[in-house]
């Protein structure tokens, strides 16, 4: 699990100065961000709670070069992510790397660290925009299909907007990384068990009327993979 | 993404003072915990950089009531882990559920935030077995297969412990929760897409040598369900 450049990580040095300005970089790059964020299901945003950095596991959405979260208005939490900075990882797990040495154990992943100040939407079009991205990040094809946010809904629900900006994607993939003395020796097996997330048939409500079927949306996800 | 009591999500009001203090909890909670810090394969650690919320995808191990991280020796991340508190969350995401309303559609998941103050392992011997409980976590039935850390890479690697006294565990399982006047109104599907990790088949190393099988520890892990 140290395996030293690539492993999954961290602890190892990470600070807020290393993620990249994205500006500075080529769009290739923004390109690899977007693509780690596409292809997560949630996001692990990190906020200070009475000095503690806490990790929460929340829903997002991406809209070009914003990220959109949300979040119940007046919570304590909201409060919080908006007067200091925060950050929001996406991490996907590709496989276990198995070595031939302890230290070099490793994951293969792809993941996404992203900085900054988070704003909340107040723009009545576009905290229907961002409630919109985030639902079809996690069931596309479905805002269209159900019924929108009621007055009273939108009215206990906030929006939040990360710019794009400071982020860090690391990524791992292939084998182990071996010392040559241990491949010399030979005899313990090393390589790589691949790891996916899947989609399994869809459950309909128990409560669901006859005669309604499952939306092409739905049963299509099924049979596709959910990343890579 | 809003199904209030239950959604996947956050920032709805869990601030540092939510987490229940084990001790005051009976065992089935504690269960609960550990069963969702076994089911995982990575945690987002949260730690305090330059005071931002740095959420760091990495690799852990439990035992008992400890749960065990790694990293680099010197590292600014490490340090910064050691002098403040941190929170370490696990989430597994087991289905999206689909509602008949946009702000109810959720998550079905299982998740552990746990907070307190890591501290780092100096005895040589929890050091070793540390690490041993990391490995074996991410690759079960391989520490006593491989070369275990020789001085130079123990040297290099610090071992933190982080107690498992304050933590909060949430669930979220079954269908959507619709508006009475959602469900009568009829002609929309709703329903749980549920989705779960699988393994692929191992992939040897390249420069494996001939005649070195797999072990069973990893063919076995391909054949069975990684989580639930």
């Amino acid at each position: 699990m140290t395996d030293n450049a690539l492993l999954l990580p961290p602890l190892s040095p990470t600070p807020r100065s290393t993620p990249t300005r994205l500006k500075d970089r080529a769009r290739t790059d923004r390109a690899e961000l977007h693509a780690v964020l596409d292809a997560g299901l949630i996001c692990h945003l990190g906020v200070l709670l009475g000095g503690t950095p806490v990790v929460l596991p929340t829903a997002y959405g991406r809209d070009g070069n914003l990220l959109y979260l949300h979040g119940s208005t007046g919570a304590g939490n909201l409060r919080a992510a908006l007067e200091h900075d925060v950050s929001v990882a996406v991490t996907l797990v590709d496989g276990v790397v198995y070595a031939r040495s302890a230290m070099h154990f490793s994951m293969n992943f792809r993941s996404a660290v992203v900085l900054g100040r988070a704003v909340e939407v107040t723009d009545p079009q576009q905290r229907l925009h961002g409630l919109r991205v985030i639902v079809e990040h996690a069931a596309p094809g479905s805002w269209d299909r159900v019924r929108p946010p009621n007055k009273k809904e939108l009215a206990a629900t906030a929006v939040l907007a990360l710019e794009l900006t400071e982020a860090s994607v690391k990524m791992r993939a292939g084998g182990p990384n071996d010392d040559a003395g241990d491949i010399a020796a030979g005899g313990v097996w090393a390589g790589v068990l691949p790891t996916r997330q899947v989609w399994e048939p869809p459950v309909s409500a128990p409560d669901l009327g006859p005669g309604v079927a499952v939306p092409s949306s739905v049963s299509q996800r099924c049979t596709a993979r959910q990343s890579g």
